[in-house]
This record gives structure tokens, C-alpha cells and sequence, in this order.
């Protein structure tokens, strides 16, 4: 159970030793693109992180970063983000130690772990309305380095990334009302029917409504999981009077909606359009292809790397902001 | 931003302080289970957990347990058995630490944690071929309570959790042979093709083929996720020597294969007979319904109690092991 060595890295990459050092510590150095990426790969098929002891005792860190998420697990893009976190930490060098937050109990506990030094730093994903905003800023004066994917207000101090998801979530419902439809849905997470402030999709969804004067709300729960938006939508689509659109808060639900119309003898979109959030690859596959609003890739690297920017500083940085380019895809389900 | 107390949720309770705090330290006092339930109901609702700095001070513990899992997410019964560790980690007033193992590197540098001392026991599920025996042994050596979910050899001094997978696999496959399938198709996740001991499902594949004297053995990958089930799904079905059937070993993979199957023309279970792996809810929507493989019911409050029987107990406790019952669910399907 030896552990691998820098010279092993070295000479699977042919490239000297401190070459690996310059590579694998993320300082700029002048190290051609070409020779960095074989330096990586080299360094992920043996195995290889840098000697944690021998950095943490140098740096005084734990040479951990902590990943706060807003659920257990379940939602395809957030699984991506976490897989870019946990690959960038491999090539410096450091464990990833995640936290469930799904509740305001939950959120204290994680700030007691952050507080307590477990962690370097710290990416906060969608946690929503169970991490107040206090709670983060507190966290922050600590001078722990955080990035915070968020759209709602975020503390001084800390990264934030952004997406569109108001906006382009009104032109995905603006399309529908274009389209003829009059009886639009709209099925929320749990959490959205209870927020104080509604979500970018919701807001979108009241907005196109409201712009076009369209007065009738259908909001049903179910977008949470598969098995409740099939049995919300088979509700829905049995009901007399049965919407001509359903605009799901997920992919995940909004395919399980089409499915749902489809058992119930109805044809998509003929019958009843569908469009889902997240673009996940699984909208692909479904018949028809899923119409949906999020990010036309799911490359998470420009997110993280704010993160390992912060760790990898001398000093302090100033704070940034990202805004992810968000997109209404329109497919066969629309 | 003020914790609830103690006397807090005796009062939502309607019970003394006193009574709180037997049924939260988890000791063993006469409490009557619907007291109990009130009082665990009324900390939830609260988001009340006992306080950490006194007990970490009498105890000398972190009053957190780690999860180690064998993936990012994405298998359902992986997140409900995280749900179940989270809650009662809330009830016992424990923050829960996950760390994820998907290669020998990322389960060496999760051994350099656990044994740093981040947290008081360990809950392994389902690491594979990723977290080794020895390495396993180590960490278990140094004390810390462990639970380790795995049907490969376990070390001494942990508890295990293992399911009777090999034999129900086998039963499914032989169900069918039964039915006059005569080419039938494994699809294996990655790490399955690659490992040096088969998993249960892939050996209940061979076997059931071996004891009815079918030698013709199809193996494709595509059971890790949705859309790589579908493209190895349609692929394997336009072959001119189709098969007749397709054990999965996911059911996301087997509900891929159906949609597959459906958008190729063919029907379900007629022209091939698809059944998977893990007993999700998902499979009760699928359409026809989908036969599978698991446990009955996905409550793992019984694997996690043995970890927090662990960190109550007052001396050493003998090493346990759970047989999980796992049956085969014939449904349409097959």
C-alpha cells in the first residue's frame, strides 16, 4: 500500500520532478498547456495527491475543502459540480468533505463544522432558503475563503455564481402563451410553495402569466422526485378542466410528466406541452426530447476554480461574480 | 438567530426537561414510546439538537459521524439510506460528515481523514473494489467505531451489512430461463467489468446460465447511468441476434432498457423481457412495470442504529452482522 511519489509522476509525464511540484501546487509558472495536462493525467492514473502532512504543516491548513449542498443527493447537475469539485481537489491535493443542509437545524450544525476549522475553504451550492443569510455571514467573518452559488443576496466577502433563471424561465412560459396555450401549470419543489421569496422559475412563470394578463394560477407540488410528479401530473391531466402546458421546476419531474401524459392516452405536445429546468442529458432521451431552461453545458470548473483561486492566494482576493449563461431550449416536448 | 432549548421542546412536548434529555442522550431509561416519539417529534420540529460543546466536552467526541459513500450520488437507495443516517444523527445531535470513495486514490486520502480523527465512527456503504480490505483494516484498528456495508470480506471488529444479492440474482435470471429466454444480456456498471471478484448480480447472471447450460454469455456496460443504459440498450437491440432479455444491474439502468426497447419498436416484455436491479420506487411508474431485484422496503434505520449503538455503548461492543432480506419482484416486465 506504498503510496505514489512525485518522481513516478515525473516520469510517466517525462517531465522533471519540479515540474510536477509547479504543476500540482497550481502556482503560475511557466509550464506549456501540453505538458500541464500530462502532468495531471500522469498524476490521476497513479494516484498521486502532493504530501498532505508536508503542506499542512508548511501552510498551517487541513488541506480539505467542504462542499455544503442543499440536499442528499438526487439532482444530475449538482452530482456534476460535485464530480468538477472533487477532480480539481484530487490535482491539488485536497479531500473534499461534503454537508447535507436541508433544513435550518442542518445549516447551523454546518456552520458549527465550518467554524471549528474542519476545512479551508468552503463552496455553499443551492441550499435556498435554509441558509439565511446571517448564518453565511458569520461564517464568512471568519475569513474562511467561500464560494456561494446562489441567486438570492449573498454576504460581502465570499464568491458568488449566478445563473439567469428568472429571465429565461419567462421566455420558456412567454413561448408557451405564444404557442396557444392557456391552461399552464407550473409543478414547484416542496420548499418553493413555502419560500418567502419565490424561486427565479416560479417568478418567471408568474411573470410571463402576469405580462400577457393571463390570471390563472395552477401550482401543484411534485417536482421533488419522480414517483410524486407522475402522480401529480396523472391528477392533473385526469382533471376536467386539464391544463394544455405544465412547466416542471425539473427535468427529472418533467419527464416523468410526459410519461404520465402519455399513460393517460394524451399526446406530447399536442395535447399537453411540457418543459422542464436543468437540462440534464436524460432530456435527450425521453419521447419526445424534453424542452427545458438551464445551462447549455455542465462544466463546473469555472465555479470551483474561484474556490482553489482563493486557497492558492498570498494574500486576500477581491470578491467576484459569476453569471452562468442560462438558456430556453425548445425540443419536441413544446 | 437563537438556538431552541431543551426546556423549549419540553414544552412542545408536553414533557419534564429531564425526560428530554434521557430520550435525547439515547441512554436506555423507561420511557414510553409514544413519550419518546413525542419528544423526537417535538426536536425535529424545533430543529433542536442537544448541545455540542457540552457533550464533545464530557465525551471528548466530535459528535459527528462520516459517511463514506462509493459514488456522487444518483443511486436512490444510496440517498435514502443517507436520509436515514441524517435523521437520526438529528435526533442524537450529531452533524454528519460524507466523504466519497469512487477510486483507491480518494479511499486513501478518506482513511488519512477518518483516522485524523474528524468524527466519532464511520458508516461505509458500498465503496466496492475502491476502498481495500487492508486499508479498511487499518482505520479499524484504530478504534473507531465502524459500520461497513459490503458483501465483500469485512475486517475484524466492525459491524457488516450484507444482502443474499448473488442468490436472488440468481433466481431472476433462472425465472428467465424458465420463461423460454433463451439470449439473455447482462448490463454491468464500469467498475463491474473490471473488478477482480464479480459482484452478486453479475455472478447470479453466470451462475443461473451455468446451471442450465447456456454458455453464450452478453455483457455490455451502461447500468451507471440513464443515458448510457438507453445508447447500450438501442445498440444491443438492433443487433440481428438480439437478446430476448436483459438483466440490469441498476433499475434506472432497466427502466432505460424498456424506453429503449419501446422507442425501437419492440415490446415489453414480449419481444424482450427487462428486469433490474435495487427495488426503486420508480420502477411501480414504469410502464409495464418493472421487475427487479432488492429489498422490499428501503428503511435502513436498522444499519444505522448499529453505528449509534456503537457510539452509545460504554465499553467495546461484539461485532454484528445484518442479513438484509432481498427477494426478486416479478412485475410486468418479465
Amino acid at each position: 500500500m506504498s503510496r505514489p511519489t512525485a518522481r513516478q509522476v515525473a516520469e510517466l509525464a517525462q517531465v522533471s520532478v519540479a515540474t510536477v511540484s509547479y504543476v500540482l501546487s497550481g502556482r503560475d509558472r511557466p509550464v506549456a498547456a501540453e505538458t500541464r495536462q500530462r502532468v495531471l493525467d500522469a498524476a490521476r492514473q497513479l494516484g498521486y495527491t502532493p504530501n498532505q502532512a508536508a503542506r499542512s504543516l508548511r501552510k498551517r491548513r487541513t488541506q480539505r475543502v467542504c462542499l455544503v449542498q442543499g440536499s442528499l443527493g438526487g439532482n444530475p447537475s449538482d452530482e456534476r459540480l460535485a464530480r468538477d469539485l472533487h477532480e480539481m481537489a484530487d490535482v491539488h491535493g485536497y479531500s473534499v468533505i461534503t454537508l447535507a443542509v436541508y433544513s435550518e437545524g442542518r445549516a447551523r450544525a454546518a456552520a458549527d463544522v465550518l467554524r471549528s476549522g474542519i476545512a479551508d475553504g468552503a463552496l455553499v451550492n443551492q441550499t435556498g432558503d435554509h441558509f439565511p443569510h446571517d448564518l453565511l455571514a458569520e461564517i464568512v467573518a471568519t475569513g474562511l475563503p467561500m464560494v456561494v452559488v446562489r441567486n438570492e443576496s449573498v454576504p460581502d466577502g465570499c464568491d458568488v455564481v449566478r445563473t439567469p433563471e428568472t429571465q429565461v424561465s419567462t421566455e420558456a412560459v412567454e413561448h408557451l402563451l405564444a404557442e396557444g396555450r392557456t391552461r399552464i401549470a407550473f409543478m414547484a419543489h416542496r420548499q418553493e410553495l413555502y419560500r418567502d421569496q419565490p424561486t427565479g422559475r416560479l417568478l418567471g412563470y408568474t411573470t410571463a402569466l402576469d405580462r400577457h394578463g393571463v390570471d390563472q394560477r395552477i401550482i401543484v407540488s411534485g417536482a421533488d422526485d419522480r414517483v410524486a410528479a407522475y402522480q401529480s401530473a396523472t391528477e392533473l391531466l385526469r382533471s376536467p378542466d386539464r391544463p394544455d402546458a405544465i412547466f416542471a421546476a425539473s427535468d427529472r419531474a418533467a419527464i416523468s410528466v410526459i410519461n404520465a401524459a402519455k399513460d393517460a392516452g394524451l399526446s406530447v405536445p399536442g395535447d399537453v406541452a411540457v418543459i422542464g429546468v436543468g437540462n440534464i442529458d436524460e432530456g435527450l432521451i425521453s419521447n419526445p426530447q424534453l424542452s427545458t431552461v438551464g445551462p447549455l453545458r455542465h462544466d463546473y470548473t469555472d465555479v470551483v476554480r474561484l474556490l482553489f483561486d482563493r486557497l492558492q492566494a498570498d494574500g486576500p482576493l477581491p470578491a467576484r461574480e459569476i453569471v452562468r449563461p442560462w438558456t430556453f431550449l425548445r425540443r419536441g416536448s413544446s
